[in-house]
């Protein structure tokens, strides 16, 4: 049996569990919000799509202790709403940070060993404090990091190319926010590296890796949030994890030399996120991913 | 090739793309809101997806005349904001007549085909406004109706009797809206009528079918939208359209003798919703069923 | 975690660990056959198929140990190349009873507790061996039964009324074998009972029982086996067990009254096979029901 | 609506109908086989587990007029049983050539204008003459070449350094058959290089590449044939060519500079087999595909 929390049920959160339970991809889910009359509308409204759906799975209203022996755990708490266009992800961390605190006291009291993947921004930092929070390991915790970021480069480059986003390879690594970067000596596609497809199709690439960075926003302002790729995303390694897969994805793990979550390819199991990707960046790419590592530092302690 | 379009990409069309995207239901998928913001923001985050999800879908932000030769059109238009808690969904109906006469003329115009499926409320009325507004056979346009209604009662009657909604078979029939009804004759579960049912589980069939008229509110006011489960019901529908299925599904269409687009069951098919099913209702469902037909005649009459 | 374990690579249980591996229904995958040559190459070719799917299932050719904690175990043996056109599921009982035994009494050492499916011929009296030499509860070990000759008797109403066999209600009930009959007092389609669908549709009823109950022979004379349907209808057994579905379904399970394994609906969840369903079969019905049991015991008794 | 035609109703193809029902990737699936009896009984088989499926799909024993308007036909026709163990593909080329150039034959008098997909072996051969009997264009004509020994690669390279196979890129070029190779240059897993790889995890890379061309005959050995895998690498281009994906996979297409069907990687869409991938071959791996291509020229000769 395969069981799964989800703590939120705002857009993010409430699409987390939407397609959980469209694809049966677990069989009992605790949803929780802090919002009670938001929270039953969400369970109810799941409940109402059973009938019409080909998977079965127990939806439920529930609390920490109900939560203890589940097998991964997804935080998309958040409070998108502070957020003004053209904003930061850290904007979010004041309301963000107490609660993943309390929630991952709560978890570590109910005796929660599960995987806890994390959403809620800012990200890297939101992470980092689960782990303390929970005491869990810190390859069992883990945030959805460049992960969307990453699609995000492989759609703006595709619609250059032509080429459908699944067959491209690379990588947006560091921080989930403005010190991110596209690592281009892990970009190829159709055979070829990304400099050689720069001179193929006359790609301007400092202007793809900004159209990267700034599809967030782009979809955030037009509808206010963004949930359906990056609920997606959570969804991905929630199943690497359920299926101990052995899969490489791009996620926010703790890197122990930058002595920080940050977001490079790990690989996933049920043990969590495996830190055995080595991915031979060159000197200015190991360069912009200390600086990013050092950025998630600085912004982390002027919030707290 | 399979193409759809959805039109109106609030809480309930922005679901039923997402849905379609992520099963690969459809080839190509048009999308179409008078907000052209939030229309390029929800293609945004479904292309920011792509490289996250099984299927390939063409998603594009589309004129009419790109719907032209759709196979299947979802209109989710409406204006759900206008609605208080409590209130009938009626109120949206000044809003939403012009719309659906517009967007009508708009599909004669350009040649449209296909099948029509409204989710638009008052589902019942803007289903045969949609039906003059195109000149299509009556068969080819269709109203997701009580889909929903019958779902709740079958979560409501599943919750009572401790079995999975998809185990009971039954029908909510009329009007979606107050004057539909739990047609008991038709509700079977554990080889047992209704009657039967509610004296081996002690039922309190009255209650029940109170508890799934209204289901829908019950979600509205935790969240002011509904949109998980009546965006299934809607893709269900088109789902049977597009496989030419010939499947029994309760939808609103077109009845000859109550001379109203209502809520019975149909078969569905890719002609669209035959009315080959005849339930044998007792006498006072019959009349229940033509009282509901005259109340959507009279609240069309009076908001026309 | 999801854990099956499949006994017997031939036809059908190779198809069973197929969809199994195609949808990701289990995480762990333990497959076991007598023949270690067609079972290694069963294993490599589920694995060869991994890249091209998309969920990861750990497929493994596995010990009696090794389904110890397995959720559901799959009994798919058999000896079909013995049976002659025409001939009798009984033929197998001599090469399936001594098997059976084995296997259960393995299962039995290991402490295996979970719920145990069988396919293998004669399926009713093959389950009622497995439940003896298990020693599990009656209610954790069921089989197909007559869940495929219910499937038939839909498609061959279905092929009569032009009506998908998805919407037709209905049940054939009994030995999965010659004495099994349709329950017309359970069918339903398009609102109406058996009878008013032979009035309407010209239908001969106990043609329309033949087709059904010699179906599962056309297959074999042309193929020299059956796969598709039959596996199918195990995996959706193992579903809804491993969901804990409440649902109900046409399966082989313990009759207390009748004392046989024998197929009645019966609502399936995570502790097995529920007898809670109570069709209120006509005084026909109940008739041909106890001889359905009277004769797989009396095949039983000849056989041992 | 998608319409897809399968050729050849044994074990390959038998299985590709299978899939293509299960997941309801097709609304019309015309099934052929010159075995009229097999060819009912895998139809039948089908239509029996339509009921419990959850997709609706119109299967159908057809003729080449009922493939006109097919989407993708796919060949699945063969003579496997020909093929002693450790035998070469080619010893099919005697029985299939003729029956691929009578059905290319056919396939041009109905007017079939679709993709036609290749499985029978030795299918860089069989693809040319099922392209000069059609009279299709060359990118609408491919052959599932070494998507299959790709996927084996990967496999086998996965369980070597204990990664999922979906996680390691790059191809198996050439000929499917002896003279294929593993371009070792477009391997990559875990972010690094075949190269390094080999040393990280001490990996004897000609002993990999043996196995994996071995691996077919593995997986013969011990069943007498292969399906699964096979059968998924022609679903999975199939679906490319119906959702129109634009997506890069291995696959036998027409190379005009080596005058030859063999694999190399292609983008896959609704036209066929576009051949814009530009592999950046060491010269090492350009002698070993144009050798490869030679040999696949030579057994056509020979055989002609």
């Amino acid at each position: 049996m395969r069981k799964v929390a989800v703590l939120g049920q705002g857009h993010v959160g409430a699409t987390v569990a939407h397609i959980i339970v469209d694809h049966g991809y677990a069989d009992q889910l605790v949803l929780f919000d802090a919002r009670k009359e938001k929270l039953q509308a969400e369970v109810l409204d799941l409940h109402d799509a059973a009938s019409l759906l080909d998977h079965h799975v127990e939806v439920s209203a529930g609390t920490f202790e109900d939560m203890a022996d589940a097998d991964v755990i997804i935080s998309a708490i958040g409070r998108i709403d502070l957020i003004e266009p053209g904003g930061d992800r850290f904007t979010e961390l004041k309301a963000n940070l107490p609660s993943a605190q309390e929630i991952g006291a709560e978890l570590k009291r109910v005796g929660f060993k599960g995987i806890l993947i994390a959403i809620t921004n800012p990200v890297d930092v939101i992470t980092s404090v689960y782990q303390e929070a929970t005491g869990l390991p810190v390859e069992r915790v883990m945030g959805t990091g460049t992960y969307l970021d990453t699609a995000r480069m492989k759609r703006v480059l595709g619609e250059a190319i032509g080429l459908d986003p699944r067959s491209i390879q690379g990588y947006v690594l560091g921080e989930h926010g403005d010190s991110q970067f596209v690592a281009w000596s892990t970009v190829k596609a159709l055979g070829q590296s990304a400099q050689t497809l720069a001179q193929t199709y006359h790609l301007d690439l400092p202007a793809l890796e900004q159209a990267a960075r700034q599809g967030g926003f782009d979809v955030f302002n037009g509808k206010r949030y963004t949930n359906v790729a990056i609920a997606h995303a959570a969804v991905s390694l929630m199943n690497l994890v359920l299926s101990n897969a052995q899969q490489e994805a791009i996620v926010s793990h703790f890197d122990a030399e930058l002595n920080s979550y940050i977001s490079t390819p790990a690989v996933i199991s049920a043990q969590g996120a495996s830190d055995v990707v080595d991915l031979q960046l060159n000197e200015r790419e190991k360069t912009l991913l200390a600086q990013s590592a050092q950025t998630i530092a600085e912004k982390a302690a002027i919030n707290q």
